[in-house]
């Protein structure tokens, strides 16, 4: 079986071969200026890793694998202008650096060539992996209009956000992995299986990004540290807070998360201590395990060798461990 | 043989029946919005119109045919942003009437929703249908690129016109009719005439599209008149124009097109008064003639009973010589 970084490698050499080499420029020079910002591609590896996990040829995957890369990054350019961030792995967001038509139209042109990928699927999947990965993409855009009608809705519940998360992160992993598992053949129950384990996965690593977001490291985590909280997006850390807190931090609290217009040092620091002295980390930690278990239970359940399956046991654990 | 009017009720209903009662409604309700809106419907027509034509069962191309509905309208939702264009179909657009994030992310769902109808094609025939769509989406956006560059192009000729508006037009009219014979199983040379013939109907009808801009009624027309002029498009008529011109008439027309903080009915009273001088709209309508005749050429060489032939020629007749 091959590793986790021979597969990427293979996701890195087909990314290459993506031709967009073409005219006009200005259309596809945002294309492959966000394709080449690089990131950790673990959406395609994994539709590797499924197919290679339940016995299926690697090649086949890669069509798919490429596709479900194009489109995460063509929800990512979008984002990006939804959100007014101005960083993104460390480099200014097309946005910025171009402008919003372009990032506008740049993205658009980017999902029509992950569909372009993905319609070099192998016939006898040709429709099922087509069918996972629209049902994926639109779950993600819904996940995406919670994400910001809960910037500016007061009370949004702790289910309300993960069932969000879930749809804008957990939802294109399931289907990554799925798509994996459909491309090798496999079972109905493991399809079924390994879609959940890897919803599980998505929603332990979104929650891993809402911690590094306020404690991670600027430099290995690629962002500006405290993002979320100067677009006042309602992360698990927030709305665990505003849960718990009393007195003056509910106060503070919903008085720096109504205002934009204040000094990124002061709102970040601010809201941070607030988080630390609620122990919300802890909190946000304590949950990350609990998905973690659930994982662990549809991993399991997963028909294959155990040996076959270390690869992604040990994948995802990384990633639901990681501090980048 | 079913009529255009029985086909677009088909059409019609079948758009009806696109299931958008969903969640979050601050998605859905734009979507639902916009295909509310109504419009020409001209593309499904056309692939009902194509399937039928060349003895396929209308049945099988609806989804299809609702797929390019879909898509045609997500760029119109999109194009409007990028354009600042304030009203569609004598309504206010999707932007003005929520905002660009709602605007952008509805659009992306919308383009999604179309894949997920397209998706229902039938097997044999969903690879080459999904090549067809893909193939055209991405060169319709190639189209909206060159069309925002041109704004702020000074020397675009009436060549690189012609190709901008084969792209953002000519090939989804055209690929609409070549979608309508691959259902309908036509023969390789009757898909590629088909095709080609669409392309120049689709150049016919966005070069009349650019004279009713300016010399339509606002009621039948469904846009406020002038808007190209107010947002220094480079149509053909003012490609021409500025190719004819001389003196006042040339430094008027350069100054007028290089602002956009001036009075509406100013700007595009005088801009009207040069055209109609330098006899633009007679050069436009010459033109159309001209893809009217080529269009006339690649429909002759179709190889099916000419009886079978008048409804796509009634209808194809209608679409560039309209007033609406």
């Amino acid at each position: 079986m091959l590793t986790s970084e021979q597969l990427h490698d293979i996701v890195k050499s087909a990314l290459t071969v993506v031709e967009l080499d073409n005219n006009p420029v200005e259309l596809y020079q945002p294309i492959t200026y966000t394709l080449n910002l690089g990131g950790k591609r673990i959406r395609p590896v994994m539709v590797l890793m499924a197919c290679e996990m339940f016995g299926g040829n690697v090649q086949t995957a890669i069509n798919p694998a490429v596709a479900i890369e194009i489109f995460h990054n063509f929800t990512l350019l979008h984002d990006d202008i939804m959100d007014n961030a101005s960083i993104r792995r460390g480099k200014p967001t097309v946005f910025k650096k171009w402008n919003t038509n372009v990032a506008i139209l740049s993205g658009d042109t980017m999902f029509a060539i992950a569909y372009w990928h993905l319609a070099k699927s192998e016939s006898k999947v040709l429709h099922n992996v087509l069918s996972i990965f629209t049902k994926a993409a639109i779950e993600v855009c819904e996940g995406q209009q919670y994400d910001m009608n809960y910037e500016t809705i007061d009370n949004v519940t702790v289910p309300e956000y993960i069932e969000m998360i879930r749809l804008k992160t957990g939802v294109l992993i399931a289907a990554s992995l799925k798509t994996g598992a459909v491309v090798a053949n496999a079972s109905a129950e493991d399809v079924d299986n390994i879609y959940k384990f890897g919803e599980c996965v998505g929603l332990a690593f979104q929650l891993k990004d809402d911690l590094l977001d306020v404690y991670g490291n600027e430099v290995t985590f690629g962002k500006q540290i405290g993002g979320d909280i100067m677009t006042n997006k309602k992360t698990f850390l927030y709305i665990k807070a505003l849960q718990e807190a009393k007195g003056e931090d509910l106060s503070a609290l919903k008085k720096y998360f109504a205002i934009t217009d204040v000094d990124r040092n002061e709102k970040v620091g601010a809201v941070t201590e607030i988080y630390n002295r609620l122990k919300v980390k802890e909190a946000a930690i304590e949950l990350i395990n609990e998905y973690y278990l659930s994982a662990q239970f549809y991993f399991d359940a997963l028909s294959i060798d155990k040996e076959r399956k270390t690869i992604l046991k040990k994948y995802s654990d990384n990633l639901m461990n990681r501090d980048f």
